[in-house]
């Protein structure tokens, strides 16, 4: 047979312990902020019916990207692309029986097939976090936020790290319609272009408009609509969605936030399923300035499930653009081991004593290794050190006879004569 | 469309709050403990190419019960169905940078198409631990027993609710070949034959034996070879791998692990690629008296990728049967929420200080719920009891004025006036 590659699949990671380390220590602030808030952590299947995602997935992920197969029972499954249709439909579930507001969250790994790049791959981790029927959707979407913040504040992030730019679904929907009164086919279109207006020349994004049916006049309204942010909806406390966000920013103001977030008429998300507030956190380095999370407010996807509407809010933050956002701002760095002392054996029969005394160890609370068959001293003091443990204990005839160890400190040298509670 | 089920996939669980926090609490113990031993944790990709399956698994579960299918590059891939192949493929990796010896542990979920029944699911957790490159294979071997023992005492487990039997894939070899003198491939009928032993009429199993070619004189040395245990090794020190279980079982009892660890002839281990001493943990309970988990000795599966032999020895134990475990004993059972105080409002407009106050009460380090939306407080109290929360700041306008907070203990029923420091 072929000789096996020990390389993982395309586009994924193995984790070493160095880089589990560092998982971990990324995932413990997650647990540690989002627990404060009351949030109840879940879990679910990495397997679900392809129906789930047909109908609350964006089309170019179900058609393009997602891993699915037929199982030895003719039903039609696939590895989840993203967590949030499960989430909806183990609300559905118990809905009716959980006190509100349900908080929610996860760290689900989640598969898109994707050719694999900076920040892209076809596994990642993702936080959810979701908030489902809070009596105030305004205050469901201040927690969110305030959550959102805390998160990578949590890690010693500060807003020179990052920004929050926010708007609402309803907004872009209100100007492209009411306020420019173009064809809804149009809409997703223009709100592509739109998209391209700081990347392409003026002339170019003008012809681009002119080319769907965009007229000068219109142009300018939509120029306005993007210059003038927040004074644009102040003037159309009219236009859906407008005042909402006016207050919300306010709101946020209040709660000491407002130099976290703004307001951003091209914020959009590329998801079909949201129905409100919509916002992306984005890192301002220089070298790293894009998209780190994102969520929003979608009201309708747990009524797929025959209940009544609830309403939600949440997001889902990928551990990789997280881990380059730590790492370019150097808020989290590689995590040493933490592993306390090493038994060296000076002789193979003194086994049996080194494994019972790494026992009587552990059970003070130490961490300890024993050394699994005795070399030259010198040898395992060197194992010890490439492991990264602290101090040894050499374990030889005397020691055993007399239940004092000789304890070495690897990094000074120093050599001392310890009892068992002393260690 | 048709209504979409609220159901997980079949055989698979949907984890509610209850339930990871149960999980949570049983993996917590399972990183104590094994991370106390020096073990590093890692992860990996839940796809690999189906090759390394194919190279590495039995055949029944590659043939019968794994997920595989064809990703849109046209790779033949399987969601993984279990942990060892791949930890063989990334030890495999890395060998020579690493240390010995290499102590690996992770915690995965794994999925096998069978039919679900008590014990027995689609997708499962799985705690894999693995010895690789331990200069005395013997040492290492004691070490990952006396590391199963410690884990199930991690729970408070003795050995009245456990025992572990152990054996050596030798030693069948060596008493259906040299000693019964068996053609080779009568081996495995013999073997599945001897298992169902206990469970039919002595009659049928003679007869089963003898349909197999099996005489009298055969039998009746096999029935010795069940009955005698370790006195039939002792006699037999010509027996590969008789001698070696022989010290083994000294060993563990120095370690004072004797009460724990029986040899048992009949310990086999469905898997192709265990190479030495194999052993079953079994949980004493009448009631449940079945094989919790097991492991074994695995020499020649990192060479599958070309790299010289590296000795290894691993266990992998499963959540479901370990969480009948320990319910079946009463050792672990289900877990309180924590969260610790939750926020009522009396009005909506003091939102923003409630936020506020649920923020400094964070820093503090505080878990804190908001109610989102002020309902009547009778009901809002109501919730927190049935959040399980202990304690309710009821914000008025006058906390709100004087930043003196009514705090009530539900518990009790007792009301306190409280500043944020002394809540």
């Amino acid at each position: 047979m072929a000789q096996l590659s020990t390389q993982p699949y395309k586009g994924t990671r193995d984790f070493f312990p160095e880089d589990m380390r560092f998982r971990e220590a990324m995932f413990s602030v997650m647990h540690r902020v989002v627990r404060s808030y009351g949030f109840d952590q879940i879990d679910a299947p990495i397997v679900e019916p392809v129906d789930l995602y047909l109908a609350k997935t964006s089309e170019e992920i179900v058609g393009q990207q997602i891993y699915s197969f037929k199982d030895r029972g003719d039903r039609l499954v696939a590895i989840r692309p993203e967590m949030t249709p499960t989430v909806a439909r183990m609300v559905a579930q118990r809905f009716q029986q959980t006190p509100k507001p349900i908080r929610w969250y996860s760290i689900p790994n989640v598969w898109r097939y994707e050719q694999p790049g900076k920040g892209r791959l076809r596994e990642h981790w993702q936080l959810n976090c979701d908030i489902f029927g809070a009596a105030s959707e305004q205050l469901a979407d201040l927690e969110l936020l305030q959550l959102a913040v805390d998160l990578l504040r949590g890690y010693g992030a500060s807003d020179a790290h990052f920004k929050i730019y926010l708007s609402h679904r309803a907004i872009l929907n209100g100007v492209l319609g009411d306020e420019l009164q173009l064809p809804q086919d149009k809409w997703a279109n223009v709100a592509r272009m739109m998209d391209k207006r700081a990347k392409v020349k003026p002339e170019a994004y003008a012809a681009m408009l002119e080319a769907e049916g965009v007229s000068a006049g219109q142009r300018a309204n939509l120029d306005l609509f993007l210059n003038d942010k927040i004074d644009y909806l102040k003037a159309r406390p009219q236009l859906g969605g407008a005042s909402y966000i006016v207050e919300l920013m306010q709101a946020l103001e209040n709660l000491g936030l407002g130099n976290y977030i703004e307001y951003d008429p091209a914020v959009v998300r590329g998801f079909d399923y949201y129905t409100g507030m919509v916002f992306e956190v984005f890192d301002t380095h220089p070298e790293n300035r894009r998209s780190l999370f994102g969520g929003g407010r979608y009201n309708n996807l747990v009524g797929a499930f025959g209940k009544e509407t609830l309403n939600a809010v949440g997001f889902g933050m990928g551990d990789v653009t997280l881990e380059d956002f730590l790492r370019t701002h150097r808020l989290l760095n590689d995590q040493p081991r933490q592993v306390e002392l090493y038994i060296a054996l000076l002789d193979e029969k003194l086994a049996a004593h080194a494994l019972k005394l790494a026992s009587q160890l552990r059970q003070r609370g130490k961490t300890c290794e024993v050394s699994l068959g005795a070399a030259k001293l010198g040898k395992q003091i060197q194992e010890a050190e490439k492991k990264q443990i602290a101090r040894v204990i050499i374990l030889g005839e005397d020691e055993v006879a007399s239940s004092v160890y000789s304890v070495k400190t690897l990094a000074t040298g120093e050599q001392q004569k310890l009892t068992l509670e002393q260690i």
